[in-house]
């Protein structure tokens, strides 16, 4: 056993002025119990549809969470030893306790990130727990989390009841047969559980993949996919689809935030010649652009909301890429550029008030200085929440800080989880909380908002403008 | 009626922990009172030419203020509706209580921006008003305000007594005939209202009226503004004229920061070429860049201080700028570079003591990069304060916390209001005087400064550096 | 002498908060006593090894530290009259006593900056000064300082003790002969001051003297040094010799941080074209850029630790280097980007485990952007402390909330003072060590790290870290 106390204080995050943490209280505990809305992420559908037991602690924990092997591997920890499968078959590590026993070892690493925080509180809340992680209480961890995950009380349907989960929106690839959604659509679940549109896999043309996936897109749709009206209406019988299993969005997540306006002939040649595989990475990135422009006027007349995700620099690793494939950790931020990248979609569809696209960014340079004035003026923008590495305590006050002054809070859109780490979703909703009503509080203390005005912004940012900006009904 | 007090809570913007409080509160205490120095804004100087009554509440606060109007419209107001006139006479709304009713129901969109600040204090301080402006409280705030407005109190002059504006400059461009300066001139207001030379519409060669307002500049001055001599000598005797009516300063809005020195053969043929309408996006740049370091020759001759405000996107939303206008809430901040961008002018004049540059910027990545570094090596260099969008109390932090350290405070020149909006005028001062006060008394009480300094340097930030940087005399 | 008492409060630097103060209190009690290791500084190894008295005030605090002259000439004070030797032999300023007397007058101009922390640091606790430096206390000051430099007890190795510095490195050319080194070889003292391989001026092409360099190499080290292969060997025989003499470090101070993997015809072609004088500045940073994969492969040879200093524009102001040379004060940072720039190298030996390379930055915005994302990815990164303008509380501070989430605390690599102040070493460290138990407490009183972690990491980040990074012995 470890010889330290786990404990989740219940003021963790708070300021630590105590007037000001006494405001943060009031305004956390009229928010903490409201339903989680997460409306985008990247669970498993098929946990929801067939309602199965997750296996062990690895295998739930280690695995599949690049934030965590990301961190060993810096420090020297080989990604075999974690169990990461290789490409090329090459042996890795079976064992799941050994495994386990590892990343306790290393569980040091983590002190200050926002992985330990989600650990530890998932650690704590979710299976009782009450020591430190270290690898004297390697093996009790291993095997309380690894009984109760063998549990009906454990299974993911129970967890979103437990968790008070109200929705979570999946992604799914513009070619995904969406068979889970199909396999809950018509039973009460298929309200909670909706998919969400990415189609990434036919808007890159720089994949090795797109050719064939154009293809693919044609025989799901019955369209002529090798020309540009088909393939547009192909894209647009899909989101038709999609939307049947309760999509209410789409999710793009291209390198740059570039958008073009090229005429009808361009475009034409443009496509055939990405279909060609001949395209250079120049004209790739214009037909990633145009492509956005052309999902926005798809979103303008079947009212799905827009998310832009842009500016990571993918498989930055080639060594880890071969040997163990995408979204190992290995992918970084890169400068990015929105108000000269944005202005052809803008200048088209900017004015449409009926139009909603979220923009999202790693670049955190781009707050005050872009998106808060961007989506300040423009009727058709809205910002979403600080985003992956700045989904942090400090991400998220940053956020707040650098933000609010231009946009106001109604040009936000609440959380995001954007996790596929399904049982750390309530301690990241909670984190946001947290960190929403420390801010509100500070603003308070300031006298820069009034305290009714706080109390009504802690139920916005917390439910409400979540499930307004993504369309899920009243709140 | 509201049913909410409106409450201006004599500690707002103070630190929160009790001690800091006290020092700021003590520091705050000397200088809320000195004279305002409005060195740099863009007020009419035909209010105080002639000292007529302002109209009615819609009028002064909504019309003009891009700040009120931007966030109405990321938010789906119609611009219409808010009776912005149009280019083309498409009807809009005209009922100016209307318009205020609509600005009302949405005014909790302003939460947390300095807008909703600077508006409470002037509804509460100038107006007396004392509930929340809301659509209950519409009405009452239109008459209030309305009535108030058309009495002596209220007349333009009378304002700037009961403000405490010791000094205002305003903004005219080259051509400008001056002519409510000129109506002052000789009387004791021409030492209270100055103006402020900004040569864009003559050195901005991309405006379809650059070769009309060339000839323009040519017939005002008597000189052959068709050869770069004389154009060059036009632009002193129009500094001249300026400095006739107070003109301590000049200022100039560009794109970029670019400056450039050109041997006198290339500056008579890329002038040539502006003026032949000829020139392309490059050389029009080049050209600007090439008359910063002119302007800054002249300068240096003639003892003016110079304003460089780089950065802006201007007009990025043509449908608004189509029927709208400039000006409307639709220009964007963009990256800009200061290092490589001012070496041209700095090679030729950055080590003159005699010469005043103030800098200013819309991206906040430069303060500690760039312009803390450059201003704190340069003798000719000065930083100007957080600039438009950062003109806000997290701005204000942002720039004290990342400048100070490398620039120290001395190569800063305390606030500039920056605004058209008269009555905030004292409400934006004095959000200035807060946050230096909080900035210094943060320090004071991490013992960073003594208490001693940090009174001085409060009368400094507030009065003196404003009064020495734009040489408007001894303070 | 001056009516003001110089007070270093106990609590300097800490958090205001009461509770968090007792925190950083507790945390600093237990660091500050700590051995200041040093592993990166600029300070004149001939003071180790002949251990002769410092001269007077003037030409310890303010001939050499280009911080101090910086400030003054950006307020205006000429460069000639701080006694700044000028390259033309124009007559300078002389007398030691003036010159201390121009900078006590001007002494407020550092209010607020880490100059004016580290100098009354110094000034009290060094040389027992008990009133603020102005024109009243300058003859004082002189005389006081000056006095006591005389002493036996104020000679270097009696500071070295004194300052409880158990190790120093120094930082030479690859040309230098480590004559002061090879002085203090074989005694005690060699195991306290090592230097540092700093071989810029035989791999930076643009250098005037970049081809009597590589000769000169040859001369050294007997090697073909105009042969690629040659100049390779070379640099590896260089590397031996200062490991021979305690180096366990290179440094590389770059323009950028672009990096190249080259094929050896390029490579030799390259080499061949950069000797010839005729390369262009573009095959200069290639050149540069592809030395600093060569040297990673080397560091991975003989186990060096590599440091990367990009980002700075060297002589930005010509006049200045003209007159006065380099290291002036006139070296302005500029934007910095590592995602694409260092991939060529980390595509070659990111991987590598027994790879330590540390990485520094003078733009910030690269903390949470890219480095924090890096290091926390690649085994070979690591991220070296807030450097040069950004070596200041604010600047630690950004740089630990800006990095910590992402990069955690283990892979950053504790302090550096980078300094050829000597006497401001404890000073800096001081500085260094309040800021961290800072940072630590508030993240303890939130509830984001246990006390007992808080006390752990303080001694790491004071003291573990920089011996570990450093491979500088067991801690």
């Amino acid at each position: 056993m470890s010889d330290k106390t786990l404990q989740l204080h219940p003021d963790r995050l708070f300021p630590t002025d105590a007037r000001v943490r006494d405001i943060a209280r009031s305004l956390y505990n009229e928010v903490k119990d409201l339903p989680i809305v997460s409306p985008h992420g990247h669970t498993d559908p098929r946990w929801f549809a067939y309602d199965e037991n997750f296996g062990n602690a690895t295998e739930l924990f280690i695995r599949p969470d690049h934030y965590v092997f990301r961190m060993l591997y810096s420090q020297g920890v080989p990604l075999e030893s974690l169990g990461i499968g290789r490409q090329d078959d090459a042996p890795v590590e079976q064992d799941p306790l050994k495994i386990w026993q590892l990343f306790a070892r290393h569980y040091r690493l983590f002190r200050g990130t926002p992985s330990r925080m989600w650990l530890d509180t998932v650690f704590s809340e979710v299976f009782g727990l009450t020591q430190v992680l270290d690898e004297n209480s390697a093996g009790h961890y291993y095997e309380t989390i690894t009984r109760q995950l063998a549990t009906d009380a454990f299974k993911p349907r129970a967890l979103m009841d437990r968790f008070n989960i109200e929705l979570i929106a999946t992604t799914e690839g513009a070619l995904d047969p969406l068979a889970h959604h199909q396999h809950i659509s018509g039973t009460p679940w298929a309200k909670r559980v909706i998919t969400t549109f990415r189609p990434d896999d036919v808007v890159d043309a720089s994949r090795e993949d797109f050719a064939d996936n154009i293809r693919a897109l044609g025989e799901m749709t019955g369209e002529d996919t090798q020309s540009w009206q088909g393939y547009l209406q192909a894209l647009r019988i899909r989101r038709e689809v999609f939307r049947r299993h309760g999509a209410t969005a789409t999710d793009h997540g291209h390198p740059t935030a570039a958008t073009s306006d090229l005429s009808q002939g361009e475009c034409e040649s443009l496509f055939a010649r990405c279909l060609s595989g001949k395209a250079n990475a120049g004209e790739q990135e214009l037909f990633r652009a145009q492509m956005l422009t052309e999902l926005a006027g798809m979103s303008l007349e079947d009212g799905m909301v827009m998310q832009i995700h842009p500016g990571a620099y993918r498989n930055h690793n080639p060594l880890v890429f071969n040997h163990f494939g995408r979204d190992k950790g290995a992918d970084m931020p890169s400068q990015t550029e929105y108000v000269q990248a944005l202005k052809p979609l803008l200048d088209k569809y900017g004015n449409e008030a009926k139009l909603n696209i979220i923009l999202f960014t790693l670049d955190e340079t781009t707050y005050a200085r872009e998106l808060a004035p961007l989506a300040g003026h423009y009727p058709c923008l809205k910002l979403g929440p600080a985003w992956w590495f700045h989904d942090s305590p400090e991400g998220m006050l940053r956020f707040r800080h650098q933000v609010t002054e231009t946009a106001g809070f109604y040009n936000t859109v609440g959380f995001n989880d954007d996790t596929r780490a399904f049982l750390s979703i309530p301690a990241r909703h909670d984190v946001a909380r947290r960190i929403d009503c420390r801010f509100l509080a500070q603003w308070i203390a300031e006298h820069r908002i009034t305290e009714q005005e706080g109390h009504e912004l802690a139920y916005d940012l917390t439910y409400r403008l979540a499930k307004q900006a993504y369309k899920l009904g009243d709140a």
